[in-house]
């Protein structure tokens, strides 16, 4: 039979599509109607969320909480908890794009919120999705996943590396350092989602170490891929401007090593990633992190 | 006995005293330490938090929790409440008082957060603080209480108000529309406060329901006073700006029903707030009540 791709990859396309499909029906599902008051903050809300994206932190979760033997099918508890995460990551890029932060005008492919809505609308967007995502927690009644999500996003995670970032730009740091910023920027929350769907299916202690391992070194590969696409990255297709990075004098991790260690640190991690889970029931998350470490988007 | 106070004002005041002092150690304990990274942000925190203030949403909630026969000894779920409450408020207060929102510089008698640490810090410092709010909570293993709290604040409560607040500014509007405003800027998070503490000390349905319209009409009062104070307020006493209100073209109360109205209008919620529970075990919920109908700042 002639495939001009591999069967691995037309697997995890048509998981990454379905899910896709399955996350935006839930983020549609749970995000306020943009007919109800107010109905400006909630066109905003949806105007951010809905405009895309790889949906990479619920569909980890999805596929953790498969890996640990759970299915979409038992309860909603779990589509709750993808949606939030979700809105979570929503909510951080908002912020992160506002005119004090890195001031950015375009992200997935259209005007940044504030460059559509105004930066009052924006600030508050993004702390209406921060709020709605813990609520969404709160409802599957599982007070210890609320607990995963305050930690992995909060000063220890990932406010306190989009904090340390902004302390970086335009000074020289080391490799542990830009290890430390990533590991809390952007590690943090791929983990914490990671570690969710661990959680929600009830997996063992063991196994909940290891996938927070899994977890971390996907994270951590991701964020030196997207330093490295900022500056060989196709903007088309990252649907956000590329160099942006060097124009802040941002700290990057091929700032600090150079490009050509950037891309093999990163597919170092990955391999480590995938030895965690290269077992009979770890294929989609296997193919995860395979497909984090060929990304160009 | 010749006493200049009447004997429950002593109390009142004596009860805030106190509690305000339970409330600075609960915070201090709570939040992360300066010496800890990320430094500046932690310090961003603490300044915006440990500037002061009337600590009134915390002290709702235990005053509610002990109206409802529980006491602060108890465990310490109500202590964790009491802080998140707090920091909640504070966020809310850092975001509000940004360039983009109220634009104001100075908040509890000191520099607004924007204007001592940049905007920056400032927008991460609110998402700070309404994330550890959500984790203390969550340490109490109450999801229920998650529940409330994201509630009061999202785009239905306390974000939805402020959002309707920006949008009204420069326009007229009636009676039921500033009420509408009111009802959730303010009112819900003090509604919220009230309901927590009912709801941690295990309050039957009617008494919950009972406390709800208490709150309701306090938080109601609280802001109609604070739009009158806006006008006719001594800044000293307030440790913000007055005239702010009208600078900006704010809907507020009394620009809508008039200055004598306004006070009258408030006079009345505070008697129905009282009539609420105004019995044996009501006294300090009943001098709160009272006291918000006097306050000066």
């Amino acid at each position: 039979m002639d495939r001009s791709v591999p069967v691995d990859t037309v697997d995890i396309r048509t998981y990454f599509d379905e899910n896709r499909k399955r996350v935006d029906g839930l983020l549609d599902q749970y995000l306020p109607s943009e007919d109800t008051e107010p109905k400006t903050l909630h066109a905003a809300m949806r105007y951010s969320v809905m405009a895309g994206g790889k949906r990479l932190r619920p569909i980890l979760t999805l596929a953790t909480y498969e890996y640990c033997g759970g299915s979409y099918a038992d309860d909603d508890k779990i589509g709750k908890v993808m949606a939030a995460l979700e809105m979570v990551h929503t909510y951080s890029l908002i912020h992160d794009d506002l005119p004090c932060m890195d001031d950015d005008d375009l992200r997935r492919g259209i005007p940044t919120c504030h460059k559509e809505f105004g930066e009052a609308v924006a600030v508050l967007a993004g702390d209406a999705l921060h709020d709605i995502a813990f609520g969404l927690i709160a409802e599957t009644g599982r007070a210890e996943v609320v607990t995963e999500l305050a930690l992995a996003i909060g000063t220890q995670g990932m406010l306190g590396g989009q904090m340390a970032d902004i302390e970086a730009e335009g000074h020289e740091i080391s490799r542990a350092e830009i290890v430390n910023i990533h590991r809390r920027k952007t590690a943090a929350l791929l983990r914490c989602s990671v570690r969710v769907g661990a959680i929600l299916a009830g997996a063992k202690e063991t196994t909940l170490e290891d996938l927070t391992d899994y977890g971390e070194k996907i994270g951590l590969a991701f964020q030196i891929i997207d330093d490295v696409l900022d500056i060989e990255g196709d903007q088309k297709l990252l649907g956000k401007k590329v160099g942006a990075d060097s124009k802040r004098l941002k700290a990057t991790y091929p700032a600090v090593v150079g490009i050509e260690q950037a891309r093999s640190d990163a597919a170092e991690l990955i391999e480590q990633a995938v030895a965690v889970v290269d077992n009979d029931t770890g294929s989609m998350l296997k193919e995860i992190a395979l497909f984090i470490g060929r990304r160009d988007n």
